[in-house]
C-alpha cells in the first residue's frame, strides 16, 4: 500500500474489523492467528480510536466466539463485538416469528428465548457440518409448506477460507432455498445497511469517521461504502488477486494485513 | 380438461411423458406407479402414436432405471428414454472435457468411457445422499480452482415428490454453486432446446406434431413449448394448485392425470 493518498485517514475516529481473515484464519482446529493481528489490535486501544468487530461469524454464540479469540491472543470483549445472531433475535421479536433453525449446533443457544414451536419461518446460518442433505430438505419443506415463506439468512457470503481450504459459505444455501422456493431471503449481517448501521452504532462514531478492514470485497468493502465508510480490503484470509478486477467494488486502499493498515492509518493521525 | 378445444391434437403423430410425477412418484423404496399410468402407456402402443420418455432422472444408468419402470408394470425399452446422462457424455467427449463427478452412485457407470485425472469440469447430477457438505465443498474447490470454471448440471429442477416428501432437486445445488463461484452453468436435460430437440429426434416426430405431457410447469411444459410442441401438465406429482397462476407458462391444457390425457388424445384421433 502506497502511502500516499491516505489523507482522509486524518479524521478517522473508530475502526470496524472484520475477523475471519483479518484477525485470523478459522479452522476446525480452532484456527490460526495472521501474523501482526493480535499486536494490532493493542496498539488500536492504545492509540485512543475506537474499535469493534462486525463478523458475519455464525458458527458458535459471541460468548464463546470472544473466548476463541481471547484464547487465540485478541484482547476482545463480548461488547466489542456485532454479530448476525443476537440482530436477528431482535428482529424475530419484533415481529413474532417463531424460527425454524438451520444453523450451527454452537450458535442454537442465541436463540433460547423464542418460541420454536409451529415455526412461521426459517433461519439459515453458516450450519457447516448440520448442511446435509435431510436438513436441507426439511427447511426447503417447512417454506414451501407456509403460505408467504420467510427465510432469514445470517449474512450472504459465497465461501470463506479455513485452515484446511475453502468452504461454502450461508449464501450458496441461501441460494438454493430462494432458487428452491421462488423466493427472496431477507439478510440480517453483512452487507446489510442495517447490520452495519448497528455496528456503527456500538462504536459510537459516524460513518465517516469511521474505517472498515475486512477480507471480502462484496460484503465488507462493498457494504461498508455503501453506507458512506471508507474501507480497506487485506491480502490475507479470502482475498484473491482477482478481486482487485472487481468490476463493481473498488476498495479506498489495500493492505497485505491488519498490521500494515494499523501502521498506516495511525502514521497519519 | 374440458373437451372442447382440442382439435390441435387431431394432428399429434407422437408423445413425450416425463416420468417422475407422471408415471410413477418416486422414493427410496422404488417409488409407486400412478393409478392408470401404465394402462395409458400401453393404449398409447396400441394406437400406433410414438411415444419416447424425456426425463431428468439422474440417480440410475437408463438400463437400471427402464428396469425399475419396467418392474412397476411400464412396457418400456431403454431406446425409449430420452436422459442427460448420455447426452453430457457426447457433450464431455466432444468439448475434451475430463469431469469430476457430483452425482448419484448409481449413475457413475454411465460416465466409464470418459478421463476423470485431473478433472477440468464438474458434473452435476440429482446426487441425493451424495449432496454432502463434504462433497460440495469438494466440488466448489475444484470450480473455484479453475481458470475458467466449467459446472455442466444435468437438470436444473427446483424440487420433486418422492413418496417421503418433496426434496430439493439438482437446480437448488446448482444455484448454491453458481453463487459461490460467481458463474453460470451449462444445463444438460430439460428444459434445454438441445435436450428437448434430441428427444423429438429419438421421437421421429416435428415438434408441431408432438405433445409433451409433464408435471413440473417450468422445465416440461415451458421447455416444450419453446420448441414448438403442445404442452399438458398433469395435476399429479410435484403439481401445485398455485402452478396454474404460472407468470409466464400456461399450457395448451390441464390434466387430472397421465390416463385422462390419453383418453382424450385418444378420442381425438
Amino acid at each position: 500500500a502506497a502511502m500516499a493518498g491516505w489523507g482522509w485517514a486524518r479524521a478517522v475516529r473508530g475502526l470496524l474489523l472484520d475477523v475471519s481473515g483479518v484477525l485470523y484464519d478459522s479452522g476446525a482446529d480452532g484456527g490460526v492467528p495472521i501474523a501482526g493481528s493480535a499486536e494490532a489490535v493493542r496498539r488500536i486501544k492504545a492509540s485512543g480510536l475506537k474499535l469493534q468487530l462486525c463478523t458475519n461469524e455464525t458458527q458458535a454464540t459471541r460468548e464463546n466466539f470472544v473466548r476463541k479469540l481471547r484464547g487465540l491472543g485478541f484482547d476482545i470483549s463480548v461488547a466489542e463485538v456485532t454479530a448476525p445472531a443476537p440482530a436477528a433475535c431482535r428482529l424475530l421479536k419484533e415481529r413474532g416469528l417463531r424460527p425454524h433453525l438451520l444453523v450451527h449446533d454452537d450458535l442454537v443457544p442465541e436463540f433460547a428465548e423464542l418460541d420454536k414451536m409451529n415455526p412461521n419461518c426459517v433461519v439459515l446460518g453458516d450450519a457447516a457440518e448440520n448442511f446435509t442433505y435431510a436438513n436441507l430438505n426439511e427447511a426447503f419443506r417447512l417454506l414451501i409448506g407456509m403460505e408467504k415463506p420467510v427465510l432469514i439468512s445470517l449474512g450472504k457470503g459465497r465461501y470463506y477460507k479455513e485452515t484446511d481450504g475453502l468452504k461454502l459459505d450461508v449464501g450458496a444455501y441461501m441460494k438454493a432455498l430462494e432458487y428452491a422456493c421462488d423466493i427472496q431471503a431477507e439478510v440480517v449481517g453483512k452487507p446489510s445497511k442495517r447490520f452495519f448501521e448497528s455496528a456503527l452504532a456500538e462504536l459510537g462514531v459516524p460513518p465517516e469517521q469511521a474505517i472498515m478492514i475486512g477480507d471480502d470485497i462484496v460484503n465488507d468493502v462493498g457494504g461498508a461504502q455503501q453506507c458512506g465508510m471508507r474501507a480497506l480490503q487485506v491480502r490475507t484470509g479470502k482475498y484473491r488477486p482477482s478481486d482487485e478486477n472487481h468490476p463493481e467494488v473498488k476498495p479506498d486502499a489495500y493492505v497485505n494485513n491488519l498490521a500494515e493498515a494499523v501502521d498506516i492509518i495511525l502514521q497519519q493521525l
